[in-house]
């Protein structure tokens, strides 16, 4: 059957019409929820009809998958791109360590992603976790670099201890006061701190 | 309005019926997720009816309540009592280190607890809220400890290297293999390495 087409006067037209939407939804997510946040509510503080944001994102798993992809390769990569290129491997790890910690101090919807990554469908949820995954193999790789030279005890298991930095950042979101940005510097620091050197090294 | 009393012979009578339902709640909450599982799928795999299951429990989230305060009492009070009889402050930090991270890699179901305080009612998540922070304070307390001995830098935040500590071990139930419990101690023996001495301490 054919539809009728309408002009819809507030639809979102452009790749600038859809970041804005996006961002719009990650506020209201990470304010309200992600469950408890309709389609309808987020149409609202965009100033659209619900027919509008339906014209660009076909549910709101699309909304959540965009925002995701947009913040993986707009804050995530470009980080990873900048540690990797780092030559020394103890220089990389305390490279991660910082800036994904800053990251998070600076980027308070990050919460939402990290913690509704499950709400994707399969094929998405693994290509996003793909993505944050490379954090943890960077930093895996760079502990087994230091292994093998001497720098680090032999012993000690890379992934689980990839893990430990990955988790120790990733945490701060549920704790950090987004109203404190001017903190966020010294988090980074206490993160390098324990992650490189320990409470009492 | 009088409602006429049946008997409803499944009613879950006793409180080790209620932990019973409890425990199947948080399986099927960690199988499908909190939302994705409605009450009705609960009491059905606990053998009772519907009825029967909302005789002790008024809501899903009365239910969670239940159950995040039974594993509270049973899991991490203990814990939390047996690490702070523990006089070193260096030893005490090592030990809710080790112990938490093993509670994570022993219980599964912990990962349900953590991510879903946040739906139970405000008076509610306060006061499981406040037990949870009983272990980010007897570890922030213990670090001031260290520094004051001298035995810790000064200038370290004890807050948020608490928060490191509590964020690296409530990470694990986001990694952990369960179906690979034999890998916990060398879990938890790395998140005491990486917290006491660092990477490459």
């Amino acid at each position: 059957m054919d539809r009728i087409k309408l002009k819809i006067p507030d639809a979102p037209q452009t790749a600038d019409q859809r970041t804005r939407v996006g961002d719009i939804a990650l506020e209201l997510f990470l304010k309200h929820g992600y469950d408890a946040t309709p389609m309808s509510l987020i149409a609202k503080e965009a100033g659209l009809t619900k027919a509008g944001i339906y014209h660009h994102f076909e549910s709101k798993e699309d909304l959540l998958y965009f925002a995701h992809k947009r913040h993986i390769e707009g804050l995530l990569l470009p980080m990873l791109d900048a540690t990797a290129s780092e030559a020394d491997p103890g220089k990389r790890v305390e490279k991660f360590v910082r800036e994904y910690a800053r990251l998070l101090t600076r980027y308070p919807f990050l919460q939402v992603l990290i913690n509704e990554t499950k709400r994707l469908s399969p094929e998405r949820r693994q290509e996003i976790q793909n993505a944050w995954r490379m954090g943890l193999h960077l930093v895996r790789n760079s502990i087994i670099e230091l292994q093998q030279a001497g720098r680090c005890p032999a012993d000690l298991n890379p992934a689980y201890a990839a893990f430990a930095a990955i988790g120790m950042c990733s945490w701060i979101c549920n704790w950090f006061d987004p109203d404190r940005p001017e903190s966020g510097e010294n988090v980074a620091q206490t993160m390098v701190q324990i992650f490189l050197h320990g409470l009492c090294g």
